[in-house]
């Protein structure tokens, strides 16, 4: 084994605000500046109200002060990632994660929810689209785009897709994490944009940003106590409607929730599925629509782009499923590990196998996203991280035998293993 | 070690639904018949489109004929539970968890949401908590009677709590776990309830049962997905906007809802409180409710309501916290242990130390609800199970010292410990 080939299956690029106006269909370039005269006023408030950390912006914007260019400069974005050891990456919208600098037109990125009108919802989408195809051609093997398609008006949503498939667009498609206030993902309405997804292998994805903010008042830690769970319950919502059994090709990642939250979801599933105890109650219709357990289609549909994974969630990639996470470093966020990646995969990694490790950080992305290895393995050689630098010096690896075997324990039946829960 | 103090924190009593009518303010008595007749449709529809599991229903409800008369009858009530081994009990509403048939009026028991006008519940919870004070006074040294309070009235919610702890209701009240149309928990209105409650020592619950089934369509696996999380939210609603800080003395329990998702709840939190790398961006109002780490206020003023505690539960209990664990049987529910409840124990604590033990399965209980256990301990001496029924031998003890002492880790930075993780 020599070098690691890393993709981050979570980036972010955007461009300054003001800079997407030229892509912009012209008849929305007027409510475009209406938007961002109001989006400066928001921004003021919420520092006001406490709900910003100033003093952390200033600090992060000066210390990385070139590096937070290559949000939106492509050779600079080559250069950081190359500093990181990252050579692949997903690209989703909205760079600037401490105060909204760089984000979609009309909040379509992240956060997009259907409080704001569909069609400008739409008009962002095609602007950061079309700006994200140029991006990529500057360094197609290196970078998958996800396009932003907001699915609630489902013929042009299909049409977006097919557009930006055409257009290089390769990454797939982001959904708005809430479908409120209108009909949920379960519904068949959206059987048309998961056709297209599926036949043009575009990975369909929700990541984290949107919540039920009205309920939370002036209370922050609300916002983080649930903005995770909001973007992962569309994939219980495709899951048990049978979305999965219907389109079995189709691939559905859940981006930058973690992934600790995956092996109860799959216990609590799974156990249902069969019937245990408590759902002996329930009738015919829980599972008429599935033909096997819910975690088989979670092997064979889903991903976890699972960013900064903590070694609590790797202490459970058993049961999550080796093959279903995908590690990201989230550049250029602060949450994220950029610029000081090779020290956190160190500290996370130290003591998984080496075959797991590249899986987790490469490998599985490589097969979502039909990045071409063989083309980006030159720059794995001169960037990737090396086992050595990870400290996995292998003497630790034996400690995961048990827990191996035991995989997912509610179905093999097997019970006492070594796990570390640490942080 | 004699034989164990079985407490369950979890049981469920109800009058077939008819013979609420008189327990209701006479002015209730038209509209409940009309509801009545509204019920038994809907039960029908319910049925037709395959919700339902007619087979089930009729095993469950003739092999147990006569135990389920103790959903309402108070000597047949004491029967089954020295039956099952089980002396004290903490009782809410509805007791027919397969067809709804002894529920209380107008839906204001486990599923109660604001769909119902506040007057329609509140005279529907009167009438239950008069019916259920008679009942625990037949056996009040083993009956804590939990009051169900709509508290989106918050002046008549207040009188309600007076006059229920009076008329010998010592076991708290029950809350809709959906506030929605109204204030969330966390909004001030509701500081009469929390002081109230406070004062008179009634623990607040939530218990499963509500959730946003507008969502679902006819999909009862996104049901089943995801409503212990609708009655976990209030935990965090309270939490994070301070309610534990400005009420130091006040309980608050999250009822059959499972206790594997607390772990995880109380790690993100914690690490975010601690402003951890990811919530370093996050302004000062995150925190400045809050004099502790969440953990604390979760020692100092939560309690799950475990009812079956699984396996894959109690292995994380040094997280929860042993102290904040209460097993209950579910009586009479069919997804619950009774009536074969020694089984279900034996398979699920036979390696756990019997002081934890003691603590899960009677102690916690009787602290949050203030049993007099010497009060109960004849009973206990008859009816209890002893360890060696248990199967706690003791040779399997020494597993659990790792995970003990490294307790919660993201605290106390101890990393690798044995753990199963079984069913």
């Amino acid at each position: 084994m020599g070098r690691y080939l890393v993709i981050s299956s979570d980036c972010h690029a955007g461009l300054p605000n003001e800079q997407y106006r030229g892509w912009l269909d012209p008849e929305y370039r007027g409510t475009f500046d209406e938007y961002l005269s109001a989006r400066a006023l928001m921004e003021a408030e919420l520092a006001e109200r406490g709900l910003r950390n100033p003093e952390f912006a200033e600090e992060w914007e000066s210390e990385n002060a070139e590096g937070l260019l290559g949000g939106w400069d492509a050779s600079r974005r080559d250069a950081e990632l190359d500093a990181d050891g990252v050579v692949g990456e997903v690209i989703f919208p909205d760079a600037d994660a401490v105060s909204g600098g760089a984000s979609a037109p009309f909040g379509a990125g992240l956060g997009a929810t259907a409080d704001v009108p569909i069609d400008l919802l739409m008009a962002g989408a095609r602007a950061h689209n079309r700006w994200l195809a140029e991006l990529c051609g500057a360094s197609p093997a290196r970078r998958a785009g996800v396009a932003i398609v907001p699915i609630f008006d489902v013929e042009a949503a299909v049409a977006e897709i097919t557009r930006a498939r055409e257009s290089g667009l390769r990454g797939g498609i982001l959904i708005p994490s809430m479908w409120q206030p209108h009909a949920p993902y379960h519904d068949p309405r959206y059987d048309p944009v998961w056709a297209a997804c599926s036949d043009l292998e575009m990975p369909v994805h929700v990541h984290s940003g949107a919540a039920d903010r009205a309920s939370y008042g002036e209370h922050v830690g609300l916002y983080v106590a649930e903005v995770r769970w909001w973007s992962t319950r569309p994939l219980w919502f495709l899951l048990w409607s049978g979305v999965f059994e219907r389109f079995e090709r189709l691939s559905f990642v859940t981006t930058e929730c973690g992934a600790f939250w995956a092996p109860d979801l799959l216990w609590t599933s799974d156990i249902v599925y069969d019937r245990e105890h408590a759902a002996k109650k329930l009738g015919a219709q829980l599972t008429d629509r599935l033909s096997v357990r819910p975690s088989e289609y979670f092997d064979r549909n889903c991903f976890i782009g699972a960013s900064n994974t903590r070694r609590r969630e790797l202490a459970r990639r058993y049961e999550i499923g080796v093959g279903n996470l995908m590690w990201g470093n989230d550049f250029p966020h602060p949450e994220g590990t950029w610029p000081h990646t090779k020290e956190w995969l160190r500290n996370a990694f130290h003591d998984i196998p080496v075959e797991e490790t590249q899986q987790i950080l490469g490998t599985n992305a490589a097969a979502c996203y039909h990045f071409d290895t063989a083309a980006l393995r030159p720059l794995a050689d001169r960037f990737g991280p090396t086992p050595e630098e990870l400290g996995q010096t292998g003497e630790d690896l034996g400690k995961w035998t048990d827990l191996a075997a035991a995989g997912r324990p509610w179905l093999t039946g097997k019970e006492a293993v070594e796990l570390p829960v640490g942080d």
